[in-house]
């Protein structure tokens, strides 16, 4: 389908600062859509965390036009590894959890992911497994979690469908030119930056006896849960890393 | 992928007065595809002209919750029998051709056909066969020609993925019209008691050195300014508090 009024996606694209993670993805065959789907829309970089088989001639298949987008994809062994280096994870969930994270609809997830991305940051959104979708030990590693807008009465999309919708809400972002209103300046730290405060935060707190490691609970999900809401910038997060360090000295 | 703020497909939805029409699909899996997308959208009605194969366990295993809008797909031999009844026959169009057609992109064309199903119109959305698109005797039949934008680089989209991309549209517009703006149901601590726990939050800083209080300066709009993003909730107010009395205990 031809867009008349189409952007190519030039060499400096806010475009080219999305990468797709799919995690441990089942069928290879969804691999090759989701490439398809990626390219169409101008998406182009794609990481697999783990995946059952590839390469594989099903997804080169899936992939029709696309295949040089599963030539380049990054195989990678952990989740940890396909998100550095993003300041913006956003992972699709499908299921409500009873736990509630910041949550976003796919227009308004991929208008603020386009927005960050123009601005030079870099962005990752993750897909899970087919049949469970991504655990929730994942999920707590992303700034937001999407939901792609669907019938109650069948909501579980194809991983394909999915990426498709998203990368579609990009590209619209994209050729329309119009940034949203709201135009964040804000300096985010990376997955990598936040990942160290929590561990320095959960030692404190073993430090402080707030938390006891025999019955540790979930008082550091809790705390992802509320600093995610908050989502420090950079400058906060050194604070952050600040009071702490004044908490626990070292032994004068 | 679930919509916290969805809406059920009511017996008398606009959506019902949809029917996608897949022309000559030459992929059995593509007919499974299309059918999930359109449940996961809450469209339901499908009309094959002439598929190359169906049924087929391809289409019913890539429909996954979706197999009974395979079973309830009529299978006719034109695409006049498809279109009969429908006011509205969009049609979407894998190339660009010479001949100028009426051309919506996708988002205004569902947000028209939705509209006009509203007003108890009977729509089709076509789909043409996997290579070649739609022929320009069957393009002519069509009131609207439907572009999704796309990457000039590589415009050509699956089929289930165009299909996914247009029901994804008209359920963004049944479920926007439909619904309340935003339902948070969370509980929030009273402004004198997140008062109080930014004035022990100072208390311990001083107490631990990270504010000095001959110059303090602006730490505590600072964070001020972090915990107003984060907006804590009655529970997460009483965690904070927690943590801090963990940190300065009362003297033993």
């Amino acid at each position: 389908m031809t867009d008349p009024k189409s952007s190519s996606v030039a060499e400096n694209s806010p475009l080219q600062h999305i990468r797709i993670v799919m995690v441990n993805t089942f069928h290879p065959g969804n691999i090759g859509a989701v490439a398809r789907a990626m390219k169409n829309m101008g998406v182009y970089e794609l990481v697999l965390v783990e995946p059952l088989e590839f390469p594989h001639a099903e997804a080169t298949s899936r992939a029709a036009g696309a295949v040089d987008i599963l030539e380049n994809a990054r195989v990678v062994a952990t989740v940890e590894e396909a998100l550095e280096g993003c300041s913006l994870v956003a992972a699709t969930s499908a299921r409500r959890r009873g736990f509630a994270w910041p949550m976003q609809s796919a227009r308004s997830a991929m208008q603020q992911a386009y927005s960050e991305a123009s601005a030079g940051a870099k962005i990752a959104i993750m897909f899970g497994p087919e049949r469970s979708g991504l655990p929730s030990e994942t999920l707590r590693l992303a700034n937001m979690h999407v939901y792609i807008p669907a019938n109650p009465e069948y909501d579980v999309l194809n991983v394909a469908s999915a990426a498709q919708t998203l990368c579609y809400e990009l590209w619209v972002t994209h050729s329309e030119g119009a940034l949203p209103e709201h135009e964040d300046k804000a300096e985010y730290p990376s997955h990598d930056a936040v990942e160290h405060f929590y561990g320095h935060l959960e030692e404190v707190l073993n430090h402080t006896g707030f938390i006891n490691p025999k019955h540790a609970g979930d008082i550091m999900v809790k705390l992802r849960r509320l600093f995610t809401k908050a989502r420090p910038e950079v400058g906060e997060l050194k604070m952050l890393r600040g009071v702490l360090a004044s908490i626990v000295k070292p032994k004068k």
